[in-house]
């Protein structure tokens, strides 16, 4: 099997790192390719691989996948023994759960503090509403700490794909220096400590794209 | 194993729409819990179940499971043996991708024409970027029903997670009048006609609330 995933811009594209780093992190194997967003050709680029005409994109095959969730469903059925979720029904719920609210919510966040690897904009973008996405973000990451993190730095202790789809959170936070308490501090190292993320950040320097709306 | 759904009001709430329809059609039993959104207190009653103070919630035993695709992901965990999704993998890619293309999307259709099973407002809340969703949503409908529309009259033929996924797209275009090919109209006419449909029409006509907001 071999799989590709198209991704946007490292330094923008947040929806892009999710799957990236998850199938990073768990040694999936795949090829990358890459689209510059917001560009006059991107729409008619990513639309060569999905028809809902954004990233990430994963193509196993004749098959596409489109949008991020949807590539996890898919690659948690297709690599079964991965522990892509913690195993116990009730965590598992849990993870499910802040997954979704991830993928459906946080909009003010999402506009007001877009993803921005290499810029520092402390204090930028904050707005009322922006913070009550950030209180319950923070919320949840220690409710999640405490429940089960003993075992390891990540929500559930071991990374899993709730770890992925709060990792742009993390970064925006970073960017954006938000003030957070200590274990929620501590997640956020945590997060850029990893490998794959790391990668990602090096990348996301050098590439050679800026796009000002993203600067806010 | 006793489950509980915890919904909105029926006239008005499209997220709590999709799993209840789903567990029906498919026979999976439950509690209903019914919470009139939008009140004063409303918030801090969906609160009991969920953090995320949004429903639809799923209650088991202990465990509660919030948001519509999470709860999804859960049931197809809990009834493996029920055809949630269709089983060809290719087939199945495009349901999660269109189910989660749902899920995050189409926000403009979701705010100018928000659901409102009662009403008819021909023509109300059409803006070009709710033409846009719609022309996106349409294309879905009728590349799914051209792959496998053959063996019933359902997205990919039977009753899947997709079909309830874009039930309350289907509800909308009525309410609003959509202009729809033939194709699109026989596929909302189909989903009209689900008994488990029927049922939460019916219940959504007797229902004493009215929220202004959502007569647009
Ligand atoms: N719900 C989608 C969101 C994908 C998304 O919004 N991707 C952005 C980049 S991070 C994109 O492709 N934008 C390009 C465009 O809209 O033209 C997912 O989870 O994958
Ligand atoms: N992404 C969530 C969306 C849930 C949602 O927005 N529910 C609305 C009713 S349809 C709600 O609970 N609104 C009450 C509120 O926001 O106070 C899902 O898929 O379940």
């Amino acid at each position: 099997m071999t799989l590709t995933l198209i991704i946007g811009n490292k330094n923008y594209s947040s929806w892009s790192l999710r799957p990236w780093l998850a199938m990073r992190q768990f040694g999936v194997a795949f090829n990358e390719v890459q689209i510059a967003l917001y560009t006059p050709e991107s729409r008619q680029q990513i639309q060569r691989y999905s028809p809902a005409g954004k990233v990430p994109v994963l193509l196993d095959g004749t098959i596409a996948v489109w949008d991020s969730l949807a590539i996890f469903a898919y690659l948690v059925e297709q690599f079964p023994n991965l522990p892509w979720l913690p195993k116990a029904k009730a965590i598992r719920a849990i993870a499910y759960s802040i997954s979704a609210e991830m993928h459906s919510g946080f909009q003010a966040l999402r506009h007001h503090m877009p993803m921005n690897c290499r810029a520092k904009f402390p204090g930028k973008g904050m707005t009322a509403a922006v913070q009550t996405d950030i209180d319950r973000i923070t919320a949840i990451w220690r409710e999640c700490r405490q429940l089960c993190g003993e075992h390891g730095s990540m929500l559930f202790g071991q990374f899993t794909i709730a770890d992925a789809m709060f990792a742009p959170v993390a970064l925006r936070f970073v960017t954006y220096d938000v003030c957070l308490d200590a274990v929620c501090s501590q997640y956020v190292q945590a997060i850029l400590a990893l490998p794959a993320m790391q990668d990602w950040l090096k990348a996301a320097e050098v590439e050679a794209e800026t796009l000002p709306n993203f600067n806010y």
